[in-house]
């Protein structure tokens, strides 16, 4: 794969995910690097004049009073990695590790850091290299994510802890195996390393990705399941929905159109409903409330992982410095909490669907879709699962960036808590997953107890590709077992090639 | 006031609020009338075939399956009428009155809803002769405000009660006293008035007009507070916020900027710090922040108040109809609820910057802003007063558009509570308003403390109508005096109008 | 009415709602107020040894550290009943007054106040004078009420507002309607009026009446409804209640046997089915759990209208002070969070008995209880407006007690809010009147469609008493009007004095 | 240990916590087993006369009205098994499966289960041999714990998975290992292993053993807090409390009073504050009312464990049977959400703690109780670590327990979500353990800092046992260790066993 110049102006999120999942290898445009090297002489003139420069001769937060002198700047910067060491369990996965070291290297490029350019080499280095640094999760309140990025830090200097070709070792012993050296800190690289909301939105890229994978499951398992209940086409078509213009909508039933080209539910049929519950007729529009959500969270981390989150900011062209508020990352917080509770919405749709297809009065079926009356249970009880996994995803969606409390002298009142917000969908998506499966589990037995009629486009071979994981029931077994399978077939991606290869086709 | 007519594509947020506000007239636009004819010709002729269609010879929600003949109609629709009126107390103002009739107005006029040119004429004489029916407020869902826009159905066919020329009467009365007659509901007219999200989007319309303006507000108190501070500018400058790039943040800073021109703040100090906390550091940013979640529901809102929620969504051009998910209006109440939780940063931000206002170690002015200390107490106990209305505002920004149930035989089994969700930002917002007359308080005696230097162009001009309400306090008095005249000068329009007027100046 | 003699010690729950609503005259035990003045002569005695104490010659919160002259003392109870006047609208209610008064004067008599005998005088006389301090009820944390107590200390020294006679009047004015005088404040009398928790507790008490009150209609309409139903006796059983062994599914179980006497539902019916739906055979057990939860409150509220919230405590018996946490309420807060919890689950257990009293699987009655098929919509659409309600009871379920902030310098940094906490369950209380109504409306309805079969010893007169207010439906009429008429029937007492009236004789 | 005899009415919490933990064997009380014994005959009576049993002749939920005969009776019983085998991810530990084992065993013993004598006696075996089922921990809605019980009750019938000697082996071969055969299912033995909370009451077990201990350490921490802040101790005194007379408030007091005799801070000190900040000056309040809530669940809890939850309710002295609500766990899970909420007051009261320990203003010490000013920068940043943890903890302090949809043909329309709640609880608890870990090293810290003084009884032991762990810090290093290894100090037990042993000598 080419490698991806990073110049701080024109990361996508789609070359974000390259980096991050197919470990697409990174340059430094050079013009860039030109301007972050300018930026670093700014702060080398102004400390020579005696300003005082927040970070660089000036402590930071209730110390930025404390003044000290360049012959300490090595061991200052040394001492805040320390320092800023902060964070406690789990561990980031290796894709938010090269997330955030991809996003944090991009915005460093932006020329208004001041960072030097062995750091900058080291970020690249690192990505290309495969060593990933083992970065503890929580500990940040959103408000740049300096106790969680200082453990990046720590493998720059040789200490601390990387994963490395499938194995945990020291940073030391990685750097030398790859025949390199730790870096020397010089004046305000401490800061610029920790003073960013890389790990924040590196969790948020996480959610980006698997939403986006999520509600293209999601919207082909509902399809599904409108095949399996029988229900109507009319919510899906295209004018229907063009006269009201909601963005979202108009995508998601397009999208569903398609899954379902060549549908027996094209075809007329007198015991269909004249209209279907909300949770099967709006399904398009509440998967399109999530899309909107989704693009509204995209817009903004497009924005900010192609501009400086730092302060002071440097402006290299001017030769000066300026406070900033930059490190502010509330309305991309405020966005992933918007997610969460559209998640919310499509998970109490989940369940809304799964208790009709249970239910002869809408579907036509059995009871609890069992093979044989009474001689079989079949999904009696299974609603008390997928229920309880909604009422997790509920409190979930209840929102946390407010939830802060000033620090450092009071000086440090405000926070966007963007890591445990974007922590959260990540959970909740994983539920979803579980009850998406459970959802594919019931529109595949509806779909067999109707013999199978003539399927979609992509639902015909989702439905087949399934069925090769989780055969019809036709008598009791453990259900669990099945829950595990479905899940599976969706976290492992199974369904999600299974349609995109049909929807290509 | 020139008339705006009314077609059901060109309503603004603009216009809207002339409708409600400043009582401007409305006209039908004669091809949109002509087009609401055609749609309801579409539903005659498919009665006449025999189809059946949701609302006309159907029955509506679980009674979809109930069939009904013509001779039938009047009494269906006025029963309709009837069983629908459901909501409860308070009732909602005529400002919500207003803009939920002209909301509906408009959206009838897309051509989709096959009402009635006569009921169509009712909400255009209703508006421009003042005749407002009284409504309750609570008891929709968000999923068409049925149970709520009846008691408007009411008042047409000469039932309920309306306020008219100031007084409530019942609306008999009043449509007497204007020449006019009671309607005739004819086939689905019942259906096509409460069918609607037009309750829902009328709170949200004053949400959008009230946040707009106590957004400036709190602009120009932040700024003064500024000035109490002795604060830096730095981080409201324009290439700084400009690097960054996000929208909101960039177009507070602007304005903040301007409202500080000529401050003395703009000139340097030895005594002032290198960084402010974050709560004023950021304030443009938290600032910028409700303004990015303000446009995410303003773009929302006016999509949808100029198109079709109806169902079934009638094809004028075709002559057929469809089943529609079109009065889903999730991603509207999700955008109120980022909003509601966007002021609730602000809110707490408030509050940090009162603490530090109230603190020495910030302002090198006396503890509590006391005018003289131990002799006077001043503003030591208030701080109580502002976070009791900050924990209400943290409790009301908790959603509640997905707590909903299904309702109607399992069918009605999504929900997005729009109303609840407006209802609830009407209350942060009112909350807000006392929080902002207490820093405006403190904002003006510490700029008194500091001897009342030189403030900026808006700044100036807001501190001295304050003060013609609320004196410098030079000895202890009952305060709960004092912030209601900050809550009075704030809610009844003169702050705004200072702030307007200094300005365009 | 005999006066109650309060002494610090013996003030129940129910001799409090009698001074509260029934204006039952108080009297001061000798004995509590020479223990009282002992403890007042106790502080005189610690200033004149020049020891520091908090309140009396030292400031309250951060100005702990400042120091004055016996010479300040009235000045300065004066500035700090000034300066803590900081409370916002609405007002509280006479009730609310009358018991926060009581509760305060009682507290004030365990001997550890320090307050004056003259001063607790005026408590006495404003209750038993009915001389009604208006108090505006927002801008307390809960620990300590000192910002709206304070508004009772205004009108003690001749200033502020009353309400006095039905009308609303300066202080002064009825105070010399009485022939009395307005107090001088002598050495922390201002703190000691102050710095109680009797505003949050009043609250509470409202709570408590209104709770127990509610909780017994809910029974009532819950066992009709039963007989709406046709459901089965069996859960309400004495002994297999008795096997379980829970306090308040004991009670509630027993209370509804008892409402059911001689009902039909007592003689077996092969239609009947073997079990009901949980909301219905866990109706007691859900009620249960409401007075669970209320008896922890009341077993907390007990314990604290009894002793004293003071800080500094005084130790009358040995001459001494203690700084003290007295003024903790926190158990008392999270007691009533946890009820407000108990009532949304009571509250989702309603609208759940609603569903299935219009579906006729579980009635065997016509689909919404009409009294005609498709002539008479009758409550087809009304599971809107009490799932509304009930979204909002769900929202204000959400605990705000741990939503506090530091104030005053950083000192005071816990919180309670238990006036936001107790504000939240009036609320919700009032919230399910409405959802009350309506299940009111449809279990009558629905035993009316039965036939009006032999109905038990309370639920026959309740039905009655009911069917006078609102009569069967037979015709769509606008069922708003029967809500509020249903709500009113509950609200105004009727409901209770029909249950209490019929279950003793 | 002696084995302990189980009757259905004399289980303990703390003897169950030594069956839990310490493996104590387990008996069964030969008449309670008689009376197991007595309540199968009745229901086999009761089929043989033909009579509808739930769970015996009928099916269970929607299924009641599914009828069918005594042959299948095995069949069936397997099946539901296998249907009901429904849970998912993560697998509970093998403490909460003892416990559920445990708990299910003794309830069962009440004698109206109608359970089989064989089953009886797997629970036994299993508990005594360590045979631990592998159970999947989500999937109940705790009102019975049927979708995760089942997965026990497939071990016993020699399918599924389970703990044994330290493997993860299938249940049969650990059955073959010890001799044991797979048990027959007889009528109704499905039901009776699935329908009972013991899943949800396993995890209420664990929280309050989890509890008590942390509650334990949180007082001891604190005292050493008020030793490093050089607090005063006038709140902790016996009378002052007793004057209040709260319990919780009473009781920590008296453990804190214990910790820190001997401590220098009993004697005098003029730089000691009047007051303390309210974290520390109501430390013991706050503690109390974790104690106050704790209390209240473990009364639920107790009586729950001892009592039936069966439905049917077999009566075996009469021979008859009763539809029940025995399964409802309302009140418990309200109690674990409020225990919750406490616990969320206590995380607050541990920031604001810190935040006051490493200020100079309240300390007197350093700033973040740095060694040497400038050169080292201590704990400047560790701030947002715990408060990031604390707001995952308010989050968690959200109830779940209303949280619930109608499942089973909305024949299940309550639930109390029971392990959610619980569950939340544990992982409040988890992090509660790391913020005690930064509340340790800031005490230690200060204690040094001022030179070591006498502590208190308990405080010095502690101090000593955790300076084996963490060491002074005299200069930055990666703090992120030291974190992890005071959890570790707290999450092992060796601070509690500090606590202890000092205590006790």
């Amino acid at each position: 794969m080419e490698a991806l110049i990073l110049d701080g102006r024109h990361l996508t999120l789609e070359t974000l995910h390259q980096v991050v999942y197919d470990r697409r290898p990174v340059e430094i445009d050079p013009e860039a690097l030109d301007l972050a090297r300018k930026a670093r002489q700014v702060l080398f003139d102004m400390a020579a004049e005696g300003h005082p420069v927040y970070g660089l001769n000036r402590g930071v937060g209730w110390n930025k009073d404390k003044e000290f002198d360049p012959d300490f700047f090595e061991q200052y910067n040394r001492n805040l990695i320390n320092s800023h060491s902060l964070s406690v369990k789990p561990f980031c996965t290796v894709e938010e590790v090269r997330a955030m070291m991809c996003i944090r290297l991009n915005t460093a490029l932006c020329g208004s850091t001041g960072i030097s350019a062995e750091i900058l080499t080291l970020y690249k280095e690192f990505l290309n290299r495969g060593i990933h640094p083992r970065v503890l999760r929580r500990g940040s309140i959103g408000e740049g994510d300096i106790s969680t990025l200082s453990l990046i830090g720590q493998t720059m200097i040789g200490e601390g802890v990387v994963e490395y070709r499938g194995m945990t070792v020291p940073a030391i012993q990685a750097l030398r195996a790859e025949g390199m050296e730790p870096a020397v800190m010089g004046p305000k690289d401490g800061l610029s390393i920790v003073s960013s909301n890389a790990q924040g939105e590196s969790i948020v890229a996480l959610v980006i990705y698997q939403t986006e994978q999520l509600l293209r499951e999601s919207n082909a398992i509902f399809c599904l399941g409108l095949e399996g209940l029988n229900g109507g086409l009319q919510p899906l078509g295209r004018k229907v929905n063009a006269l009201r213009g909601l963005p979202g909508q108009q995508t998601v039933a397009a999208d569903c159109r398609r899954y379902l080209e060549g549908s027996y539910l094209s075809r007329p049929d007198p015991k269909r409903a004249l209209q279907d519950p909300l949770s099967f007729r709006c399904g398009s529009a509440i998967g399109g409330t999530v899309l909107d959500a989704l693009n509204f969270v995209k817009q903004y981390m497009e924005m900010q992982i192609n501009a400086t989150d730092d302060n002071p900011c440097i402006f290299a062209d001017e030769g000066t410095t300026s406070v900033s508020q930059n490190f502010e990352t509330t309305t991309l917080s405020l966005g992933v909490e918007m997610l969460a509770s559209a998640l919310a919405h499509l998970s109490k749709t989940i369940c809304y669907r799964l208790t009709h297809l249970a239910d002869p009065a809408f579907t036509g079926l059995s009871r609890f879709l069992t093979p044989v009356d009474v001689k079989v249970i079949a999904y009696c009880a299974i609603q008390k699962t997928f229920t309880s996994l909604d009422a997790e995803n509920r409190m979930l969606a209840n929102p946390s960036s407010m939830d802060f409390m000033a620090v450092a002298g009071n000086i440090e009142d405000h926070a966007s808590n963007l890591p445990l917000a974007a922590s959260k969908v990540l959970q909740i998506l994983d539920n979803l997953r579980y009850m998406m499966g459970i959802e594919l589990i019931h529109a595949a037995q509806a779909v067999d107890l109707r013999g199978r009629p003539a399927l979609g486009r992509v639902t015909g071979p989702v439905f087949d590709a399934f069925r090769k994981e989780v055969p019809f029931l036709d008598a009791d077994r453990n259900l669990s077992i099945d829950i595990e399978k479905a899940y599976r077939f969706i976290a492992d991606g199974r369904l999600d090639a299974a349609i995109r290869q049909a929807d290509t086709h």
